[in-house]
């Protein structure tokens, strides 16, 4: 009887540090371009969840050296006044692949617990040291300072070096020195850029970035007022599923399923877990952690068709508000024109969110044949694959900018944020939103709303600018009428003037200022040329 | 003295399962629509990889069914005549994350060991079933039965039930069948156009789809030729990076550098492994266990500077060559014009990669505003964010068709295959492709190619209309010319025409059929209509 050749397959599993290495281009480090880039962003992010999570302004110092320009290899500091790392969590934090503090249904810029762990990766297979880390938590009475390297089979960290000392003063926060090879003239723009978009988003903070030619760019605390910090919620019976369900049993000290319900969800009370539980036809005193694959599905599904939730609470968010993204647009982008609005919680599949809109035009920004958009999810600015980005669908594609008065070239930037305990973002590398329907209307509207706003300051800047050329045209005849009603009130006995020019000029102002409904002391000199 | 209060970060890791169920948007796992694309996409995949890497002509059949359309509950079955998978391996290839066969550098069309666990996982948590897997390895006397589940906290495999029976007949394969919450209504047209587009790329195999509503599409099989499986290699050292090189080491039995980089890698034999280790200023007979972090720098470092090495060996890849890419272009698109052509062997960053480029136009294609791309990577075609794959670049975006006589809106579909042993996606979803400079050449240089062959085929064809309006003018006259010269050529005494017009006519035909250089049986039969 013949046998089949049998080729056998290898199979074998793969921990989450081996994957993120081999795919690392998914986190955004797929070429040195991008990987110093990512790298800055990735410690700035951080730095920031460190400060403003914790409502202390933030004062980050970035720096990028050259150790040696002719093999690219640059070294990444970050600085912060944060409130530090404890030192059995540090090797962790920055030695292993998914670990994190932001685990929670809290909005923050972190969210994998991947970022830093890939940019310590990069400089370890790239220039093969170690990263540095010096932390002293707040309330610490010792500064510590550690070498890790991830360990990319284990996924455990490397500590090759460790030490801690007493600290004076109450100094806290994190320093963070990655060595990397990087293409840093070709991310020099990209990251310059960042940072300028950070400031904007974060006009509490302090932010310096110093680059490998010296040169050193600052954007000062422009207020110390700062937005509320998210609270942690808990979850929305409209974004459970039943790997959830079953995760949220397992933790729960409930002992029967209505007291489950109404400790562990939002928006549940005794009443509505009494409907609930009728609906998915289950006993009220049942043991959660009896339930089978059926009762899990059957209250589920309770869940998704009940009509009445409140929708998810907005307290673990923490958008900026329309006042500090006012204040960062003018005083970055210096336009003419600012507005900016906060939209009320909406949420989608459970996951609260909100939606900020602001929009600069004239004054410094330079005309472009389209809108400058400013994307930012969860306070990140987002630089990469914009066209494919839910906010460029609405601001680039959906919205006629001619019905705003708006007609391109035009110098409009417009800024979208997007806050988030679950921004749906189309990758890892956190560049690009997806197009969630509800997420896009939230989006629509806010832009309306504050284009609104900039149509009528265009429209009425448009009337006051053919007030203006009214104004000039009727001045311009103002020293030539008088000077004829001047000679024409001639006294044909005295041969005297009556009136002489310049109060005829003054009355003929004051007229002019009457019929236009401007104050005289705002008519424009005009000086007639001589053609 | 005033204490700071302490807010404590709750730190914690997470699992690869955990990581992918929390972020399945990710893999392409964000909605009820692209979950059920997602499902059918990665088991068909997976069919396609078990036959035809092994040769065999794969036999493909797709189920679809509604279990509950009021819920929107449906079953996708896959079953094919794959070589099956071991009873020990088979629970972990569904019900653990990062767990493969297909970690080894050889091209195929898994790639990261996630996609058929997410639809496992999926299914779970929104059906809550778990998955039934029913498989017979070939050369096997069993066959499998499996019902599996993904932990989402362990990261292992739970079976709920299985069994074994002996098996009549040499049948080989595997058949899965998973129920999930899926919007078939919205994912139908993308799900029959993914099938459609399967079946042009791999001609050689027997696909059929039977939908919800019984409608069975079938695409037979075209051709028993299939491409030439691809093999495993060593890794190339300009791919090298310390990490990796640390892991070469870890796993070789090499006692000496040289003998390391002699039978670990590519492109290195014994005069090169000694060029290589005197730049690196490292001795020969040093153990490799040994090497220091700057030790394995410099090694690194003298890969990457050095010129000489042959480029990526494409024994790991399996082009589909040009003659399947016009088979499964022509009997699908039914075109007038198809061309393809496999480009060479390439390489970026120590991956090696073939680009193919199929041209079909006109005959049954639709004509459109602008090039119809059908993408492929690895023969997946890719549906989704088409206008951020560097293949819409080129073909969309850089290529001037009106260069190749193509004037838009025209019946042009551009088939564009990469084949690597890493295609650089954007995401774990697959579904677009980086903008690698040198991934883009190659495709422009390959479009270019084909493109140019259709110019030649767009004028010829220009000609050829333009000779048959001249035929017909010619043609228009020859009855009334023939007519004509029968009449003059009546004998005056005889009365009698010398010529009669019939073979006046042929004779004619005889003289335009020479000067316009076509046989005269081509010539067009001229009915000319009384006007």
């Amino acid at each position: 009887m013949a046998q089949a050749v049998v080729r056998a397959e290898q199979y074998r599993g793969m921990g989450a540090a081996e994957f993120f290495y081999r795919n690392k281009e998914i986190a955004g480090f797929g070429n040195p371009t991008r990987a110093i880039y990512q790298t800055v962003r990735e410690l700035v992010e951080n730095s920031l969840d460190a400060t403003e999570v914790h409502k202390i302004p933030p004062k980050i110092v970035v720096q990028v050296e050259a150790v040696d320009p002719d093999k690219n290899i640059y070294r990444v500091t970050v600085d912060d006044n944060g409130i530090g790392i404890p030192p059995d969590k540090a090797p962790y934090a920055f030695g292993r692949v998914l670990y994190s503090s932001k685990y929670v249904a809290r909005q923050t810029r972190g969210m994998y617990g991947l970022g830093v762990k890939m940019a310590v990766l990069y400089g370890q297979m790239t220039v093969g040291k170690p990263t540095l880390v010096i932390t002293s938590p707040r309330g610490s009475k010792f500064t510590y300072r550690f070498k890790v390297k991830v360990n990319v089979k284990t996924n455990e960290p490397e500590v090759p070096e460790k030490g801690e000392w007493p600290k004076s003063g109450d100094w806290h926060g994190t320093r963070v020195s990655i060595e990397l090879v990087g293409d840093w003239r070709r991310a020099r723009t990209k990251i310059l850029e960042y940072i300028k978009r950070t400031a904007i988003i974060a006009p509490y903070a302090d932010i310096t970035i110093i680059t490998p030619e010296g040169i050193l760019v600052r954007y000062p605390r422009k207020t110390y007022e700062m937005p509320e910090p998210p609270k942690e919620a808990k979850p929305h019976p409209k974004g459970i599923d039943i790997e959830a369900l079953r995760q949220i049993i397992d933790k729960s000290k409930a002992k029967t399923l209505k007291q489950l319900l109404i400790t562990e969800f939002q928006s549940i009370g005794p009443k509505t877990a009494s409907v609930l539980l009728k609906r998915a036809g289950l006993e009220p005193d049942l043991n959660p952690k009896t339930l089978t694959d059926d009762q899990l599905k059957a209250l589920v599904d309770a869940f998704h068709s009940y009509e009445k939730f409140r929708p998810p609470s907005p307290e673990p968010l923490s958008p900026i508000g329309a006042e500090l993204i006012k204040i960062g647009l003018k005083s970055v982008l210096k336009p003419e024109f600012v507005e900016a609005v906060t939209r009320r919680p909406s949420a989608y599949g459970g996951h609260p969110f909100i939606v900020e809109v602001g929009i600069a035009y004239g004054g410094e920004i330079p005309p472009a044949d389209q809108p400058v958009l400013y994307r930012y999810a969860n306070k990140i600015p987002l630089l990469y694959d914009e066209k494919s980005d839910v906010a460029w669908k609405v601001v680039g594609e959906t919205i006629d900018w001619s019905n705003y008065k708006v007609s391109f070239p035009a110098p409009l930037v417009v800024l979208v944020h997007i806050a988030s305990t679950k921004v749906p973002y189309k990758g890892v590398g956190k560049e690009s939103v997806m197009e969630v329907p509800e997420i896009e209307r939230e989006i629509r509207l806010a832009v309306q709303e504050v284009a609104r706003k900039l149509k009528r300051y265009l429209t009425k800047k448009e009337k006051e600018e053919e007030l203006q050329k009214k104004v000039i045209t009727f001045m311009k005849y103002v020293p030539e009428v008088a000077r004829s009603l001047s000679v024409l009130s001639i006294d044909p006995e005295t041969k005297k003037k009556k009136y002489d020019e310049r109060s005829l000029e003054e009355k003929l102002k004051e007229i002019i200022a009457k019929k236009l409904g401007i104050p005289k002391e705002e008519l424009p000199e005009v000086v007639i040329e001589i053609e």
